[in-house]
C-alpha cells in the first residue's frame, strides 16, 4: 500500500491508504492574512507560535509553514522570503514536534525551508509547469522528501478532470525520470467551488479514485475551496470531508481549530440575554458566558471538520476498535494526555 | 438511469441516481417505543399524527408505517396489525400528503395497507426467504409497487457481503420472474454497527457501488444503525450518510427529526446557569430558556443529519446552483413556505 512518510526530528506522520486521514494544518500563511502580514514583516512571531501550537491540540498532525509575505520595505520575495521561510521553521519547529510542510512558490524558500527543517519535511509544491518541474523534482531528490504536486500546468488550471488527471500522471512520470518513487507524490486534483461549478465534487471524488487505483499515489486538497462563496461553509466542508475519505483521499491542507468566539458576538449575545431580562453577575467573564450559553469558546479548540474526519476514519477501519473516536469524544478532564480532544461527550443531541 | 417512483394521492417522491437523497422518516412505528404501542392499544394516535407532520416538516419526503405492536390484550399480530394499519395509513394520509412506506413483517397488514394507501406506496419489505419471496413478490406485482429487498434470506444475515450481494441478486432475478423490473425493487444491503464490525463502513459503500453498476437497483438502509453502541452517534451518522451517499445509496430509512429538548435537561440546565450567578426572569417560558442558552428547541426540528444530506445532495450535483441549500441555510422567517427549515442560518461558526 502507498505510503508517504514525513518527519520531524522526533515524530513521524504517514500518508497512506490504510492510515487515519492526515491534517495538515493551514493557518502559518500570511496569504490574506493582514494582520499576521504586518506582525512577520514587523519581526513579531507570536501568531507563528499560538497558531503552531493550537493546530497541534486540534489534532493537525502536520504544520504548513508558508513565509509568502509581501513586505512595504522591501516588495522582492525572492531575497525576503528564504529567511523569513528560516526563521518561521526555525520557530515552529522549536514548539511543537509534528513534522512540517514547506510551502512557497519562491524557489529560493523552499530551498532555504529545506535546510532549516529537520527530519523529512513535506514539500510543497510542484506543478506541471515546466520551469518548476525543472526546479523543484531536483531539490526533492537532493533531499529526499516527498513533495504535493498539483494538478495545473503552463496551460493554467483546467475546469476539465481528465486535463488534471494528465497533468498529474506527467508530472508522476517526469519525477520517475529522476528516480523518485510514486509514493513521494501527494496530487492536489485540484478542488472548485461547487457553487461555482456544480460538478466539482463529482470531479473530486472521480479523480481521487483514479489517482489512487492507476498512478498509486496519495491525494491531498485545500479542503475548504469547496464551499468558497456559499452559506454556512462547515456545513458543506463536513460532509465534503468524509466524502472525499470515501473516495480515496488521504490528507487535506485545511485548518483543524474553531474561529474562537470574538467580543463583537459576546456583546450581541449579552444584549440579547438582557433583553430577556436575564441579570448577569457584573464579573462574569467571558469564557464562562460563552460556554454557559452554547456560542463556542474563547480559546481554540477542534473545528467541527475534526469530529467528520474522526467519524470518517472509523468508517474506512482505520480508526482499529473505535479507541480514537471514543477518546475523542469524552470530556478534555478525561481524556489524559490526549491533545485531540474537543468540549466533552456529554452534548445532548438538538 | 433507475427511478423508483413512489406516489401519494397528489405527491410523487422518486428514489434515483439522479436525484437528491430520498429520506424516509422512520418514527412511526411501535417497535421498541413501549409508551406509543400502549397508546396504539388504547386507540390513541396523538404520537402517530405528531410524528407524521414533524416528520415531513423536518424533511422526509416519504413515511415509513410500521404497525408490529403486541397487544397485550390479544398476543396474535395477524389479528390485531392488519386493522391497525389499515387506522393508521388512513390517519397519517389525511394529515400529510407525502407517498407512504408500507412497512410489516404479518403479510396480511402488508395486504391491509396496500388496500388501504391511496397512490402507488413503497412496500417494506421482501427478503431472500422463500416464504417472503412467494409471498410478497405476486403482491408487488398485483399492486404495480416497489419494494425494498432486504439482502437477508433462509440462513439469516450472512456477514459476508459477498453472500449479502447474492441474496440481494437472488431477489433481483426472482422478482423478474414476475415481470417486476429491477427499477422498483430497493435493496438494503443491511447496515452492521461499525462498533461490532471495523470493516461494516467498506461492506456498505462496496456493496452499494455493486448493486448499482451490476443490478441496477436503488438503495436504502437503516442508517442509525452504523453507530448503535457508540458514543455520539450522531457524528458518526453525519459522515456516514455523506460517504453511504457517495458510494450511490439513493435513499434511507431514517429519523429526520431532532430530539426536543427534555425537562430534564432544562432543570439541569438552570440549575448550572443559577450557580453562575445568573438571575432568570421568573416568567422565562421553556422555549426562550433553550433558545438563548444555545440547547436547542423545545419543538421538533430537523436532525443534523438533515444539513448533512443536503451538503450532500450539492455535493452530488444533486441540488442545481444550491438553491436548496441556501434555502435550508436561510432563518426560518425567510423561508417562504419552505417546510423544510432549520433554525437560521446565521448561526456563527464555534
Amino acid at each position: 500500500m502507498t505510503r508517504t512518510v514525513i518527519e520531524s526530528k522526533t515524530k513521524t506522520a504517514v500518508i497512506g491508504f490504510d492510515e487515519p486521514f492526515c491534517v495538515i494544518g493551514e493557518r502559518i500563511n500570511p496569504t490574506g492574512r493582514k494582520k499576521l502580514a504586518a506582525e512577520l514583516e514587523a519581526g513579531d512571531f507570536s501568531t507563528v507560535e499560538s497558531d503552531a501550537v493550537a493546530q497541534v491540540a486540534a489534532g493537525a498532525t502536520v504544520l504548513d509553514v508558508n513565509a509568502g509575505v509581501v513586505y512595504n520595505s522591501n516588495p522582492n520575495p525572492n531575497e525576503t522570503e528564504p529567511p523569513l521561510m528560516t526563521k518561521m521553521i526555525q520557530l515552529v519547529q522549536g514548539l511543537v514536534d509534528v513534522p512540517l510542510c514547506i510551502d512557497s512558490s519562491v524557489p529560493a524558500a523552499l530551498e532555504a525551508g529545506l535546510q532549516a527543517a529537520e527530519g523529512r519535511p513535506l514539500l510543497n509544491s510542484v506543478t506541471g509547469e515546466e520551469e518548476r518541474l525543472e526546479f523543484v523534482l531536483p531539490l526533492v531528490k537532493k533531499y529526499n522528501v516527498p513533495v504535493v504536486a498539483i494538478s495545473n500546468d503552463d496551460t493554467g488550471i483546467s475546469e476539465d478532470p481528465d486535463v488534471r488527471f494528465a497533468v498529474a500522471k506527467k508530472i508522476v512520470e517526469r519525477a520517475a525520470d529522476f528516480g523518485i518513487p510514486a509514493h513521494d507524490i501527494v496530487v492536489d486534483p485540484l478542488v472548485m467551488p461547487i457553487g461555482a461549478m456544480a460538478t466539482a465534487g463529482q470531479q473530486v471524488f472521480t479523480l481521487v479514485r483514479k489517482l489512487r487505483e492507476e498512478l498509486g499515489v496519495n491525494t491531498t486538497c485545500g479542503a475548504s475551496n469547496i464551499s468558497f462563496g456559499l452559506p454556512n461553509r462547515h456545513g458543506i466542508n463536513n460532509a465534503f470531508l468524509p466524502m472525499a475519505m470515501g473516495a480515496g483521499m488521504t490528507s487535506a491542507i485545511m485548518n483543524p481549530v474553531a474561529l474562537p468566539v470574538n467580543q463583537a458576538r459576546i456583546a450581541e449575545k449579552k444584549a440579547e440575554v438582557e433583553a430577556a431580562g436575564i441579570i448577569l453577575p457584573a464579573d462574569i467573564d467571558d469564557e464562562t458566558f460563552v460556554t454557559l450559553f452554547g456560542l463556542g469558546s474563547t480559546r481554540p479548540r477542534p473545528g467541527k471538520e475534526m469530529e467528520a474526519i474522526r467519524a470518517a476514519n472509523l468508517l474506512t477501519n482505520n480508526d482499529p476498535h473505535g479507541g480514537e473516536w471514543i477518546m475523542f469524544n469524552k470530556p478534555a478532564d478525561e481524556q489524559g494526555g490526549a491533545t485531540s480532544g474537543r468540549r466533552g461527550g456529554r452534548r445532548r443531541r438538538g
